[in-house]
Parts: structure tokens; sequence; C-alpha cells
């Protein structure tokens, strides 16, 4: 009962300059948890169709991922999005996007879960996320994620969320977008302003800035010679902070600035295959080491 | 006799989001100088009018800036740019550039400066740059700067230019049109086998990526909430660097790291204002400052 992820489980179908997958496990949950659970016990709360592959919740299990809250509609297809990304693997392309049982996504989490000590609330409406902190009892962190697309269109209900949150994990454009300012340290300063603890501004390729009321930490990205597929690298980067959090036990500035590292390097992991594949591949020691190098080829 | 630097000196009229500046002291070779004299004693290679005022002279020398190879053209006029930048200040837009004595700009360093240990090629002709190195007796280290004119124009002259320099400087346009590779691990790994022992990648507020035969560093740029003007970031980043180094003593991989962190910080004082006017400001206490609040803030 360490972590909850509220968010969505999909099947992604993708294509980039270097290699095209049909039908592969997706979603910001998925991302999520699988990053996560190399470090503690996940639970999933999300919604997929009958057609879902059981393999795919054999593969969660099989990670202490839990499956209680992945609810399963009789007769429903599950969440589907295609993309592409050309040079420029900044950019998604949709194709298509068919929200299917995703669209009556009505998050419900069941009793058991409802003490969970660390919340991440992936991207959905945040009127879902908001009802998801209505149900649990007193989170010890709640981190949340959001997208342009609800900041644009639901910003009175996005911003209600503001006083209720730890974390906010924002991606440069969406943290310029919401505070309607250019400068990221100018950005940072009024998100924490209207009542998160701290904000993420997640850069990609160029690192991440972490800023909360007392401090601020500045990292760059692990810097990689092939990325494959960039698909959900920023819900893969939260879901190693989460989970290196989650498992430091004190909520320390020590714990937070490592844990921000091993999330940048969850996620260069994650990009170096498509879906979770890479991640599926590595071990605890793979990703201590790689963690390891990064210090080396940044310390001064 | 410790640093040389070939460039220009030049009357720059600039104009940003957050104010304007006419026949301003502005050119490669004063960025790179008047930050390097922080660390070592400098002299400037570059041509200037008659009407190049007698203050700028006398700022020099009063900085330990060596004037004996800033040649005076007789009834000559200053080289002269004027831009502007927009919301973006990645991007200069040239409103005029009156090269005027520069034109006829052929470097000739006097013959008590030949011996220099440190050299700087700031952004001219490869032609030039390569006749300054054969003037010179065994340097310790020559850095090398360009742009993406030089590049495109004179691929062949500069490239003649590898094999003979120690450190080339590039920003991620000019490192990816070099080698038409975009990823700029790659980028950087192409340009080293091509002769020069390092080469620093500049990202601008993103940091920089150093890599050389051995080792790689990568850095994140000061996060700074006021930028005013950028003009000369670059120069004066390059001057920091080699500054750092020239005092340092032996070019050990720490020297080198450190004089990065160096020139960034120079960098980041530069842009606060527009010209070198900052640069004039700060003391050395100030620069170690924030190069210590800069460690704090990236360490983990």
């Amino acid at each position: 009962m360490a972590i909850l992820v509220v968010g969505s489980v999909a099947i992604d179908s993708i294509k980039t300059p270097f290699g095209e997958r049909e039908e592969a496990l997706g979603g910001s949950a998925t991302y999520f948890s699988t990053a996560a659970s190399f470090f503690n016990k996940v639970e999933i709360i999300a919604t997929v169709g009958e057609d879902f592959p059981a393999k795919y919740i054999k593969l969660f299990e099989k990670r202490g991922i839990g499956t209680e809250g992945l609810h399963v509609v009789k007769g429903g297809k599950t969440f589907r999005w295609k993309g592409s990304y050309g040079q420029d693997l900044n950019t998604a392309h949709t194709i298509y996007t068919h929200l299917n049982v995703f669209q009556d996504f009505k998050p419900e989490i069941p009793r058991d879960l409802r003490n969970t000590e660390f919340v991440f609330l992936a991207n959905i409406d945040p009127v879902l996320q908001y009802s998801v902190l209505k149900q649990m009892k007193k989170p010890k962190l709640v981190a949340c994620d959001s997208m342009n697309y609800w900041i644009e269109n639901k910003k009175a209900d996005f911003e209600k969320l503001m006083d209720h949150i730890d974390i906010l994990l924002l991606n440069e454009t969406e943290a310029r977008m919401f505070t309607g300012e250019s400068n990221l340290m100018k950005a940072a300063r009024l998100i924490v302003a209207m009542g998160p603890k701290a904000v993420v501004i997640k850069k990609g390729e160029h690192g991440v800035i972490y800023f909360s009321k007392d401090s601020y930490f500045v990292t760059p990205a692990y810097l990689l010679e092939s990325l494959y597929d960039p698909t959900g690298a920023g819900d893969t980067f939260a879901g190693g902070m989460i989970g290196y959090l989650s498992k430091a036990g004190k909520i320390t500035e020590t714990a937070i600035r490592n844990s921000i590292v091993y999330g940048s390097i969850l996620a260069s992991f994650a990009v170096e295959d498509f879906s979770v594949n890479k991640l599926l591949e590595i071990s605890m020691a793979d990703i201590k080491a790689r963690f390891d190098h990064f210090k080396s080829i940044t310390r001064f």
C-alpha cells in the first residue's frame, strides 16, 4: 500500500524514425507503476476494456503492481492511442485517440487502499484528480501531473487542486502556459505561491528544475546516444521519483534531489526502447550503475 | 603574456525587451578579455578605427588587458553591429553590420606576444584563425570558436584547423551543422575524432556539454530570473573558462570542469546587463559566491 497511481492504462501504436510498434502496452499509470515498482509496491487505479490482454495483468502482478483498482469494463474496449514522431522526438503527432472505456473513467479507490501514503495523480481531468483526493485519508505525499489541454480548458478546476498537492510536475511548456511567465524560475516561484509545496519542471533532454519554498535544484538529463521512443518518459520520471521517495522514508532535501535523479535515470532507460520494454529488461543494479555514472559526469 | 585573444572589438547598438543601448562597447575579444581578466593578464589582437573611444582603451588597460596588438587604423571606422532580440532571447535579429576596418583585419601578433601560452581564436574567418596559429610558438592550449557562416561557407578551411586546436567551442546548432548529426553526444564524438582534444557544446540556458577522448561532463546553466541582453554570452563563457584554466596551472579533468562552471558563471553575470557593464561591476568575490551557490543547487 505504499504508492497509489491514478491514470491511464492503454494500448499504444507508435512510429518513430527508429521503428514501429502496434498494440503495445502504454498509458501513464503503466509507465509510472513500472518505474516505481523498482522501489516499492504500487497500486494502479485505472480502467480497461475486456479486450485488455491477460498477459499484461500478469506482468503487473509479477512486478508487485496491484490491480485491485484496475477496473475491467465488460464488453468495453481499452483506451487506444496511435502516434508518430519525426526527427524531433520532442513532438508527438497523434494519428488517433480512441478513449473507449477511459471516457467514462470515474476513479473509485477500493476501501483498503484509501490510506496509501504516496499518491500520484497522473494526467487526467482535474475534476477526477480532485475526486481521488477526497477519497484518500491523509496521504503523506501527493504528486500531480497534468497537460496543456486541462490547463487551458479546466483552469479553475486545475487551480482548485493546488492547495492539496505537495509536488506539481509539469513540462516547461505547461509551466509557462499555466503561469503566463516565460522565465522558468519566475514561473516556478508563481506556482509555489499557488499552494503546492514544490514544483518539478521537466525539460526533457535538457533536464529538470525542482523548486520549493525553501530551495531549488537544477540537474541536466542523462545524455543518450540512442533514443528510440520518448512516449511515457514523463510518467516514468514520476514513477522513479515517487518510488524512490516512498522508499527513502523521510522526505529530506537530499532524498528529494536523489529522487529526481533516479526519476531521470529511469526515464533515460524508458526511451531506449518502445513501450516499457527496456524497463522490463533492467535490474536495480543497472539503475544504480547509471545513477553513479551520472554522478561522475556531473560532479565538479 | 598568459592569454592572447584574436577577435573583434566593436561598437554595438542593441535593443531587447528590457531596454536599449546605443554605441556600447562590444565584440568577441572585448567580452572574452573582460571575463578572462578576472583570472589573468590578457592580450587583445584586434582592429578598430580612429573613432574608437579612448575611454575604452583605458578601460582595457585598467583591467590588465594589453592593447599592444589592438591596431588602430588611421581614418578608419570601428566595426559596428546593431541588433534586436524579441521575447525569445536566443535569437538575435541583425539590423545592420558595418564591418568597416574589420573587413581588412589581418591579425599580426607582435613578436613579444608570440610565445603566449593560452590562445583563444574568437569567431573570425578560419583562414585568419589559421594564420594566427602559424605565428604562435607552441602555445600550451589553443581554444577556438566559430559560427554557422564559416562552417557553411569555409568548411575546408575550418576543418584544416581541427588538428591544431585543443578545445573547440560551438553552440548546439553549430555542432549539429558541422557534423550533420542531430544527437549531441554523437556529434561531440565525431568532432573529437576530427582532431581537437575536446569539444564544448554550449546550449545557452540549458547548460554545457564537454566531451573529450577520455571523459565527458554535463552541467546546467546558472538559473536566472532576469536576463537583459544575451549578446556576448558565448565569448564571456570562453573568457571565464580559458581565464580559469590559465590560472589553474595543470590542465586536469578537475580544472577543466571547474573552468566550465566558471565560464557559465561569468556568462550568467554578463547577460544581466547590456554590453560588459555587469562584468565591470562585479568582483572575484561575487564570482566565487555564485560558483559556490551553483554548486549547492546542483549537488546531489
